[in-house]
C-alpha cells in the first residue's frame, strides 16, 4: 500500500472514484510476467466500477456522478474497427504507449516522491482514484450494483461474447470449455443461454464442478481423473467425434494444442481466450486444421464495451443473466493481497474488493 | 508404366474410363512423402475426367456414358457432414481404409503378378481405368471440355472455392495469397470475382507475376527482392495494418505463420490450404491470434463435390469463370514423367495428360 497523488484528468479524460474492484488472472499473469509490465511501477487492476469524479476537456459521454465501469479495451467510436461490426479491437488511440492515456503519460504519482506511476491495461483500478482516458469508459444504469457492474467490464463479459459472438453456439451445439475460472463459467452460461445441449467443463479443481455445473455444465472431466487418456479423446467419445466449439480459457498453449483437438472435423472451432503469460507459440498440426477446423482468438470476446456492457447489464436486471454466482468473496482493499492468494489458489471466482472497506457503503448513484 | 488389371466395379462403385488427367502438387507430395502412402504400391493421382463405363450394384446416380469427374472428397449424401451447410468432410464412408472404395479391398493388380495396387485419394486416375466409389464421383453436362472438367476435380475449385466459402471475401477486401500455384491463381481469380480490391501475390518465381496479372492479382511480392524485410512486414505495409484474408497455398508451415503474421488485427482471417510434406506442426504466437485474428482449414476449398463442381462448370461454360489460362501444357500419358519435371520446376500450372495420348480424341459424350 502507497500513497498515491492522482492528478485531474487532461483532455479526453475521465477521474474516476473506484467503488469496487475485483481481481482477475490476468493481473496475476502481468504480475509475475518476467520484464513485464515494462512500465514500471504501475497500478494494476482493471476490473471495476466507479463513479465519475471529474471530467477533462472535450469529454461529453460521461458527467460527474455517473455510475461507469472502466474498461481494458478502448472503444474510440470512430476508428475502422469501431466502426466496423467485425472488430473490437480499436484502432483510434495512438499506439507506442498502450494502456495510457492518449498522450502517453500517467497522472499517477507517489506522494512521498513524485516519483511517477504507470497506468495498466487503460484501467489501474487498484487505487481509489484512477484517470482514464474516456475510450476506456462505459457509462451504465445507475440502478446495476457495482460488484456486478464491475464483473461485465472483463472476465464474465469475456466468457458471454466469447460464446454468443465469437464461437456464435447454436441450439444443440456441443461444447468443450477448458479452464472453469469466472471466464470458463461464464462461457458455459453463454454457451446454455445459446441452447447448447452438451456443455463439458474440464477443470483440474474437482471443486469446479459444482459451480460448473449450476452455470450450464452438462459433463466435468478432470484431467487428472481420466488414466492414460487424453482430454481430447475423451471428449472425442463424449460427443462422437468432437466439439462442435472449443473455448480455451486458461491461457496455456499446452491446453490451446488439446482445445484444438478436442474440436470435430468438418466445423469445429475453437476459441482462445485465454492470454498466455509466456511466448511458447499454440502449436496447430496442418493435417487436422486442414479438416475444416478453425481456431479464432478474440479480447472481451468480441464485444464492443460501450454497445454491448450496458446490454449485459440489463439481462442482469432482468434476471435473465447470472452474476451472483461469480461473487465468491468480498473483503476490504486492505486485504487485497488475500484476495490475490485465493485467487492463485483456484479458492475463488471473483472478489469484490471495496476500496472503503464496506460493502455497506458501496452502493451506486 | 505398367500393364495393370482393373476389375469390374462392385457395390457402390464406377469403373471410369479416364479421358485426360492432370497433375497435382499433392501427387508429388505423397509421391515424395517418406514412408507414404503407407500402401506402396498404389496408382497416383487425382484430378480426372471421363466417362462411366460399368457400374455396381446400388449405383443409380450415374450411367454408362456419363461423364464424370472422380473427386478425392466424398460426398455419400447422408452422413451428418454432408447434411450440414457447415461441412464438406463426409464422414459416412468406413474409416480406417481411407481413399480405398468403401469395401476396403481394390480393383488394381499388375497383369504379370496378379499382385493387388492400392487406390490413392479414392480417385487413382494415372490409368486408362479407374474404379471408384460412387460417393467420389461427380456427374457432369458432356458439354464441358474433359480437359477443363479435370481442373475443377481439384485446384481450381480448391482457390475458388476458398476464397468463396471459407473466406467470403467482401467486395473492397485485402488479400494476400501465399503461392501462384494453380490454387493460389484460382484464389486470386476468386477474390477478384468476389470484388476484392487488393489482391496481393507472394511467390519466389517471378514469371508469376504475369499470369498472376491476368487472374487477378494487382501487386506481387517476391520475397528475393525484398532485402531484410519480411513478407508479412511488406503487406502489412501496403495494406495498412495487414491483408483482411491471407490465404497459404503451399503447404509449408513456415508460410502459414508468415500468412497468419500478415494478417489484419480485428477480423483477418489466414485460410490454409496447402498440404503439408512434414509433420511440423503450424505455430502461432498466442497472443497474436487473441487480436481478433484467426485460421481456418479446409479440404477443396470446403466445396461439396456433387453440389458445387456442376456450378463451377456452368460458369466456364457461361463464360464467367476462367480455366483455359491454367492449361499452361498438355501431353501424353507415355510423357507423364516429364509433367512431373514440369510441375516440380515450376514451369506449369495445369499439364493436361490424354490417356490416348492426342488431344483430338479427347471429345467426350
Amino acid at each position: 500500500m502507497e500513497e498515491v497523488e492522482v492528478a485531474p484528468p487532461r483532455a479526453h479524460e475521465v477521474r474516476i472514484k473506484i467503488l469496487c474492484t475485483s481481481l482477475c488472472h490476468t493481473d496475476v499473469t502481468f504480475w509475475r510476467l518476467k520484464g513485464f509490465p515494462p512500465r514500471h511501477p504501475s497500478i494494476l487492476g482493471h476490473e471495476a466500477a466507479g463513479v465519475v469524479e471529474s471530467v477533462g476537456d472535450h469529454v461529453h459521454e460521461v458527467a460527474v456522478g455517473d455510475t461507469v465501469v472502466p474498461v481494458f479495451l478502448a472503444q474510440c467510436g470512430d476508428c475502422p474497427d469501431c466502426l466496423s461490426d467485425r472488430s473490437n479491437i480499436c484502432s483510434g488511440l495512438p499506439a507506442g504507449r498502450p494502456g495510457m492515456p492518449r498522450d502517453g503519460t500517467t497522472r499517477f504519482s507517489f506522494a512521498a516522491t513524485g516519483e511517477p506511476i504507470n497506468n495498466f491495461l487503460g484501467v489501474s483500478s487498484f487505487t481509489e482514484y484512477t484517470v482514464v482516458d474516456v475510450a476506456h469508459v462505459v457509462r451504465l444504469d445507475p440502478g446495476v450494483p457495482p460488484e456486478k457492474a464491475c464483473l461485465l467490464s472483463c472476465g464474465v463479459s469475456t466468457g458471454i461474447g466469447a460464446a454468443w459472438k465469437v464461437a456464435a453456439v447454436e441450439p444443440g451445439s456441443s461444447v468443450a470449455v477448458f479452464g472453469l475460472g469466472a471466464v470458463g463459467l461464464a462461457v458455459a452460461q453463454g454457451c446454455r443461454m445459446r441452447g447448447a445441449k452438451r456443455i463439458i467443463g474440464v477443470d483440474l479443481n474437482p471443486e469446479k464442478r459444482d459451480i460448473g455445473k449450476r452455470l450450464g455444465i452438462t459433463d466435468f472431466i478432470n484431467p487428472n481423473d481420466i488414466g492414460e487418456r487424453t482430454v481430447s479423446e475423451v471428449v472425442k467419445e463424449m460427443t462422437g467425434g468432437g466439439a462442435d466449439y472449443c473455448f480455451e480459457c486458461i491461457g496455456s498453449t499446452s491446453v490451446m494444442a488439446e482445445a484444438f483437438q478436442s474440436s470435430r472435423k468438418g466445423w469445429g472451432k475453437t476459441v482462445v481466450l485465454g492470454v498466455s503469460n509466456g511466448v511458447a507459440p499454440m502449436s496447430i498440426p496442418s493435417h487436422d486444421i486442414l479438416m475444416g477446423r478453425s481456431v479464432v482468438g478474440s479480447l472481451f470476446g468480441g464485444l464492443k464495451p460501450k454497445a454491448d456492457i450496458p446490454i449485459l447489464a440489463q439481462k442482469y436486471v432482468d434476471k435473465e443473466l447470472e452474476l451472483d454466482e461469480f461473487v465468491t468473496h468480498e473483503m476490504g482493499f486492505n486485504d487485497i493481497n488475500a484476495a490475490f492468494d485465493l485467487l492463485t489458489q483456484g479458492k475463488c471466482l471473483r472478489c469484490i474488493i471495496w476500496m472503503d472497506g464496506a460493502r455497506e457503503n458501496g452502493s451506486v448513484g
